[in-house]
């Protein structure tokens, strides 16, 4: 699967959070671009990026409800209406759409009554419905609140959480999720240092065998479900 | 009430939508202004204008469920945080924002199930969040769907609502209306020919005489609706 992160920040350097997400970025198949780097806006160059994609994520800070100026530049330059949708014919249709904001505000202001007053949902309703318009399918959103105040074991969670969004295959469920790990697992130990690679071959072997479980547990709920339903 | 119309357009002169209202506007007091004619944004100078107003208007073609990227550039540049909410002062207070939005789709293609999917309320999310925090009051928006397409009596019509929406009290009331018409209707008289003043009074005052005959009527319904309460 490939993966292209569109970043859109008018001060990129100075952006402790985007500084971040660049240095977690996994060792998949990612391309990664920054919009307001790019010294012009090569149109055929873009689409092409686009078409070979399989997930499109547009990662940015919330600036008044919205994505910066430059992604807004680079939408209203790249995505002609001949490309998303002229003739009938849909190039970006199937392609998942993930959208990456991160806002200096805490959860609890986007909501009715709260300082913001509007959900990130509601905020991001026209890249939704361009979403719609192309035909792609919309990933739940990726939001990071307050990133200034995460503490380490939060940070860490980020790097997980984001590398999954960028690559584990939809839908975010269980086995989805074991499968990323278990594949990222062997690789892990692999590049350990020759001493500590016994370690990491017993925590892999500990991680399969409680796979294995969590797998029998769910033939046993998904059972017990059945009876239920009768 | 002086009214700040806002336009943002990348090619202004190509449009007839945009030059139409243009040639539209009302001779009141308003102070119009194209952002992507500006060769910098002069930030305290868009702030102390925005301080002018009472009435503020947002004035866009819809781009990718948006405003133009110009428009965006805008706000992330002259709606600093200080301006807009900092130390608890909101200059911006009580004003009101209105959006006048062109589009080329028709109107059913704004809902569930239409072609785009969202209607313009639920895409124009940001701009009144934003309203919402700077505590501004949100006029209904003021969508004009296809204008190329519009017939002679139609763009006529259209003068007379997007003048009213630029500069009539709100709300949007029968007494609202009939005031703001009365009130041009002297200067519009006094602007005719010679020859062509007394048909020009003469219209002014049967104007004037369905006015007092509709205040009446609406007295009188205002008791019927009265008594229905008991």
């Amino acid at each position: 699967m490939t993966t292209l992160v569109l970043v859109s920040h008018p001060q990129l350097a100075d952006s402790t959070s985007q500084q971040f997400l660049k240095e977690s970025l996994p060792d998949d198949d990612i391309i990664w671009e920054h919009i307001e780097s790019l010294s012009s806006l090569d149109v055929a160059q873009e689409q092409a990026q686009l078409r070979r994609a399989d997930r499109i994520i547009l990662q940015f800070p919330l600036y008044w409800y919205a994505a910066p100026a430059g992604l807004k530049q680079w939408e209203d330059t790249v995505l002609t209406r001949t490309f998303v949708y002229g003739d009938h014919r849909y190039p970006l249709a199937d392609k998942e759409l993930g959208i990456v904001v991160t806002t200096g505000m805490p959860r609890q202001a986007f909501q009715r009554g709260g300082a913001e007053g509007v959900t990130l949902d509601a905020a991001l309703a026209p890249l939704a419905a361009l979403a719609h318009r192309a035909q792609m399918r919309w990933l739940p959103v990726f939001p990071i609140y307050q990133f200034g105040y995460l503490e380490e074991p939060e940070k860490l969670q980020l790097v997980v959480d984001y590398q999954r969004y960028l690559t584990q295959p939809q839908p975010d469920s269980l086995a989805n999720r074991q499968d990323w790990f278990a594949q990222r697992l062997d690789g892990m130990v692999a590049r350990l240092a020759e001493d500590q690679r016994t370690t990491g071959r017993l925590i892999a072997s500990v991680f399969e065998q409680n796979r294995e479980q969590i797998d029998q547990l769910h033939d046993t709920l998904a059972m017990i479900k059945e009876q239920d339903d009768d």
